[in-house]
């Protein structure tokens, strides 16, 4: 499957925490075919360092298609042939600077100055991403949603669709997700992400645009990143004590490393070439923040069977967090399901080892009621 | 129980790694009484952040015993009328600034300069910690140890023991440990601990005696240990989604804080006051690095009767690296055993919750067939 991405434009956006934005442009993707009563659409939100990629290859020689490839396309779990998928670039992308996402965020530029916002952009919430989400499926004729679904941040972003625009959503899929609010210990461990840009020198309080770059802070927050979403079983099984090179023992010198820390190192700075640190910024700022009930939002509102995905071995967004959204919902009769990823690889299975849960999710678009 | 800190001295001590020491002085402390043939002694090796106090009080009006005094003292599971407990404080102790410790490191004075050793403090590991108990021990009359015992970092020490002088050792009690080696995600994860203080423009590469301190990245250091040696249990238990002041929500701005942010800010300021950052990169460095089967040592030579504990909700020394101990000394004929500690609070649990298995650790003492 050969896909595009395209840009969408709002403008005049006004944020959850009540600041304006003259304008906001994300890119988007689409696949599939909208149908002419528009009720055939999926809306799937990405992981925190995702966008709107999901599905398909830009070019046949990509390396690699989107991240949920596996379940997205003709005749997959998601079937192309009979749903028209859309998905979308949130603000604050943390891929600012990969020529294939299309953001609004710090590194803009805000019309009013003519340079970047840097920290003077506002904070944005994941209510923020569906309202635009929002504006994106009407401007594209969607009446209603089949479902809408994602892994991680896309989890929270597919529970405010629950809540905020109930009567347009049939049915929900939170893969690896964070419950229905940012749990504190899960608070406390996103703050560790973005400490390095903190502590970096260039930081200057997310006013580094013009000047250098808080560059060594993005690579940590990155590798920091990378190990929390990863787990135990990983590291064994693919790194084991191995040393970094044959001949430099580790209890040598502590800058001889080990390989998982060389490669840590390495894939973090591969990372950082496309990422911007005050996106990461603001986004954790946004994923500390969300909670379903917060203001006149409630999970009340949640009446859409939904379809609950964990890892049994994520150690970021526990599957405790999921388990606990799973007897809230239960507890106030939205029909709910359960479905696990049993591997040893942390948060990460759930886009890489998705196609386990892939029958599931299928039965579920398929069979499962709709709401009453 | 009163007790009292006590000062040992090695001269010229030859580490792991191939340097000399020229003076090595170790705060320990020691319970209960040594009998006429010297075979009655309990060694309990300390963790990351802890030192020698174990048990009792040095004043009637201290607010908190040792650590692991639920379980240490007359009548108790390691019972001080039948054992004489000792305990050492490490090399490189974490709390080099608190009184009541003693130890040498990188803050120490090198004789051979009169300055602070700094960064040419040698790297020492657990071999080298057990080498100095192994000459306090012998100084003090002790010809055979029932029992050594320890917590986390005190768990490596446990079986550098069990490897290095199986023919002094009857049996051996590792609770909430690494296993028989650091794995690589432990590894890269104490990485993490040590990353704020080698960012902090102070650190200059550990030599910042005489000069300004990296007193922030000591502090995010604390912040990060506090955190991954507890859970998210403790947290939703302790904060849930509770703002730092009523005043002040988060989602205004992203100053304000929730309730456990709060909390571990205060808390690594409260734990910094006592605590040395050359230490601590010096003690991950030999966390590190620790690995039964280095060099000529094995994990063959363990045959002593072992008696593992986890804690279930442990997310920094898995249950899975105790684990895989356990498989391995099973596998290879050593008598071993399994306690859990089955609590939701991580693993700061093993110290805190440790009389939850108190009936297990007597059992294994009294009853459990030494080594044949």
């Amino acid at each position: 499957m050969l896909v595009q991405k395209k840009t969408f434009r709002v403008t005049d956006f006004g944020t959850q925490g009540g600041r304006l934005i003259k304008e906001v442009r994300v890119g988007y993707e689409t696949y599939g075919r909208l149908n002419a009563s528009g009720d055939n659409a999926i809306l799937v939100c990405h992981y925190f360092s995702g966008n709107s990629h999901c599905a398909g290859k830009y070019h046949p020689d990509d390396p690699l298609p989107g991240y949920w490839d596996a379940v997205i396309g003709a005749g997959k779990a998601i079937d192309t042939d009979r749903y028209f998928v859309v998905s979308v670039d949130t603000l604050c992308n943390v891929g600012a600077k990969d020529p294939m996402v299309i953001t609004t965020g710090p590194a803009s530029i805000d019309p009013d100055t003519g340079r970047a916002y840097g920290a003077s952009f506002p904070i944005v919430t994941m209510r923020d991403f569906v309202r635009v989400q929002k504006a994106l499926v009407d401007h594209l004729g969607v009446k209603r949603l089949k479902c809408v679904a994602g892994p991680s941040m896309g989890a929270m972003q597919t529970f405010e669709w629950g809540a905020q625009y109930p009567g347009m959503v049939e049915k929900l899929i939170p893969a690896i997700g964070a419950g229905l609010h940012a749990e504190p210990y899960f608070i406390a461990e996103i703050d560790l992400w973005i400490l390095p840009i903190l502590l970096d020198p260039n930081w200057k309080g997310g006013n580094y645009f013009g000047g250098p770059e808080p560059v060594e802070g993005l690579r940590q927050c990155l590798r920091t990143i990378t190990l929390t979403s990863r787990a135990a079983g990983w590291a064994q099984r693919s790194f084991g004590r191995k040393w970094a090179s044959p001949d430099t023992n580790p209890l040598a010198a502590p800058e001889n490393l080990y390989e998982v820390e060389r490669f840590l190192d390495a894939y973090a700075i591969e990372r950082s070439r496309f990422a911007e640190a005050a996106h990461i910024v603001h986004l954790v700022r946004g994923c500390r923040i969300y909670d379903i009930d917060e203001g006149d939002s409630s999970i009340k509102a949640i009446g859409a069977p939904t379809l609950l995905i964990s890892v049994t071995s994520d150690r970021i967004m526990l599957p405790s967090y999921s388990r606990r959204a799973y007897e809230e919902l239960r507890a106030q009769g939205t029909p709910v399901q359960w479905a696990e990823i049993d591997t040893d690889g942390g948060h990460l299975d759930g886009l890489y080892e998705i196609q386990r849960v892939a029958p599931q999710i299928q039965a579920f678009l398929e069979h499962s009621n709709a709401r009453p």
